[in-house]
């Protein structure tokens, strides 16, 4: 019996790993709806004041433009039955521990992706979280064993995303 | 990847909102649902005293009247994922104010429309909204962002509902 | 736009209340769901201990065969939008004053039908209802305003359920 | 280590079963906070015009006193921790079976006291029940169980509550 | 029995009605406690931007301030046993129906009180409230039933608050 | 009418009991979805260490692997109306025990399928459960009981799951 | 700043590691409350048939226990900030993982204190808690940590509880 | 009317602010409780592991750790009215960020406090907040207004947080 899935991918918005999960799910064909923010960083940056109206100070800008998106996000968090989140090199990335830590108080199961070298730094997002790995990979590997229970392993030498 | 939203419409039943709102989800082809109470005033008013029997006192010709609307509009504001609630300019519309504190303890995001000169009066239901604005052209923009990530920039001389 | 219902039709089962409302939004084709209890009265007293096993006393052959009820008035409960509950002349019917406690703690509208003398024994399961009514033609007429707006008028020489 | 419990006493208000229980309570020196609804009958009734004004329908008499009447219990029984339900002899008590209904879509652990001929049309009320008994000196043996863990065996010839 | 409250007193700021029913609490030496918003009117309208600092934007100067009174506002609404809430006449106290929409949605009592001309665009608002009454008088003879189940008739020449 | 039903089936893994109710649901086309874990033992067992990487202490391993396989089953414990657990002869099967206690919690009806020799150490379990029998084919007389109202007495001589 | 805790102490009633710990929290002055189950065990497993009268079949003796017990243990589950869930060498205790079931569909934190032994028969008992432990000295010692920051190590030598 | 606040101070504990806080809470005798994670940077990096035992690896190690202090934080987030957030210049801080989620998605207002530099990178934590500040002295200007209604400037000159 195969388990349908809706997966919400929550974070870092730079590299190709979203489309690396979309391709193992469509290479085993795995019962997975992926969902995410908007990922066009200049709308999503700039979606407040473009349809609310100019804000001469930026605190107000990024305030409508978040408003916005916590439509979409809010929405998808709550009909997600896993979130995978992923925290990249280069950003502080608050907003994907915020999603963790909302994840968490929803009791929604979620799956952190993230560098070794974070390990500790991360260390109260990861002891929440029901898994936590590296690679894009390793997620379709999970996705594959929670809907069809078969299991595979992710191979060792896959370069990390960057 | 789009995401479908189920729009719960609540509010002044006196202008054509609605149907802008309506018409610019069919514009883009939005795979958004619209919901919303019973727009036939007279029958809104009237139900509950025809169906369930004649009331000598108003109060109560409202009370019966008032809580058949409620089954329809609870059921659909529990089925809500947004709610774009509008105030007009001519009446106290307690019961659009009374959706949005509803909504807000429920956790369902919401968006006002009202015209400027209100701003302090409903600075409340503002203040928990996550979005406020004044046209029906800015809620479809909402809608098409939230749904699609297309930004589009709403005319800004639209004439306001009236 | 028309509303999708899930109604539960709680309450007595000797009478042909069930099928008049079914009758009902079968003539208006109303968007409407009926759900109910198992309605053959052997068979719900004796689904325990056929099923589960004999019993000598009688106390827990009820208490097998109303928990096996349960599982199935349970579900149907949580998964309603509005309760229709019927409280007939001839027997106590402490499980539809049951189930309309349980449909107001979960927060489901109900609508109570029930003959005029009984109104003073059951003011506190009217109050928390959302319509009091005494026939299924007013039950019908509910369910054709609330899911389309239509507006009618039930006859008043309506016979009474008996 | 003892356990502290409030419990809201339900349901009949024609016989001295609560002060029953009280005495229990008291005998034993509980640590029990028995609620319960105003056990004066009248006032019960004539509380909602009283106070909120005069009505020509019954029903809206009885409408606006279960209300007033509401504000009370439901607050009482969101405090429980258990809550005891009697049944008497001669009367519906509709309301009765209503609060079991309430606690136990609330989750709300409670007993039901009642006689045994009432047990085949009490029998969804007493699935729900963590226990059923017939006299206040079994009642007054549970809350002494529960609170201290000291075990006593009620008299069987305890005449029943009349 | 007594049963003690917490009364959260919502809406109108403009007249001495919350020093109304205080003095009756206070003369029936009345089990309640009574919570509100901040009344002094300028501090409320100016905290936000006093504290957070100042904003050229009237919106946001109200935005910021209405967030700071939530801070106090929900806090008191959640810990509410009963919500008493004043629509005054002069003003659209859109506030006050928010904050009966609020509670009606945490499943909170509430108690509204206006004078009768407003009972038509109140419908919704007094459709989900226990009770519907005119003077603070009123309010005192509800909160002492309540708590004490002492019935009293409220003075039929009170005059209205003004 | 139909009742359509989600039941998770839960618990031991080592014999055919999962089968024999899937071969039932089949024989009566009952309108039942079955859900459950992932039945590979070794899979079950090595897919944390397999995807996220090997562990030393074997503690470690099971954790991995442990929380993988939540992912799964409270994803289908949630979406379940009905929870079957079945405890088998041959090994303590904690896990069963922590669904019923899950489930318990949640509200989520569930039937306990065990040996009467456990009767005494599962009495925690059984209390809570909606039903407690032996044999597969009870569940499958259940089920169809639940979902169409047909009663059916299953077979004594039916040999238990071995 | 110290935590005040209310914790509840599950399973294992045969050896005395309840009073282990009691005696560290007196030792350190601890700001903990601790509570549990009755622990005379024929009192509990008499309970039912004592105060509810006789049964014929151990099924419904064990049941009506269970059920009463069961009014003091959710009572006590639904208050604790903490559940410390035993594990013993000698018997299923299948309550035991009941309630750590129960406690993770609360969102309840647990800690789990058994012998190394059934790592593998507890996994997913010990997945979803917050710590897994052997000896009360380290309970103690994670009292005592959580309530007021101070770090000890339990003495490894610590013999396990028998 | 004073208003009682648990407030649960979240976030950087390398700088003073706790204490700044906590110096103006008791300069104006604020009816206010303040609460917060263990301070002490080394037992709380340690705790795992020298209560629950030594760890090769410094995954399981933080994790061990991170889950006792979990135990406490979640206790005290769960209790707090107010939690008040502190991102720092020097670390990512995500678990900020993730109690910041954490308290949204249980709908506890929550106040931001950090410099204007990251804005842009706290958008969304920021969107969810009550209010965003700067320096301890507004959080001390915020919990009198809220608790007492009593309105101060605070000094533009205060020196930031280092």
């Amino acid at each position: 019996m195969e388990v349908e899935l809706t997966v919400y991918l929550s974070g870092e918005i730079h590299t190709q790993w979203r489309e690396q999960i979309a391709d193992g799910v469509d290479e085993f064909d795995l019962p997975v709806d992926l969902t995410g923010p908007v990922e066009d960083h200049s709308a999503s940056d700039d979606c407040g004041t473009t349809i609310l109206g100019h804000e001469d100070n930026p605190f107000w800008k990024d305030h409508k433009g978040a408003k916005l998106n916590a439509i979409r996000n809010r929405t998808l968090m709550g009909e997600a039955d896993l979130v995978v989140i992923r925290f990249g090199e280069d950003y502080r990335q608050w907003n994907a521990a915020f999603d963790a830590g909302y994840a968490a108080a929803l009791g929604t199961p979620y799956v952190v992706m993230h560098a070794k070298e974070h390990t500790h730094a991360l260390k109260e997002v990861d002891a929440a979280a029901l898994a936590v790995c590296e690679t894009p990979e390793q997620v379709v590997a999970i996705l594959r064993y929670v809907t069809r229970g078969e299991l595979m392993r992710p191979s060792p030498s896959l370069s990390l995303v960057r």
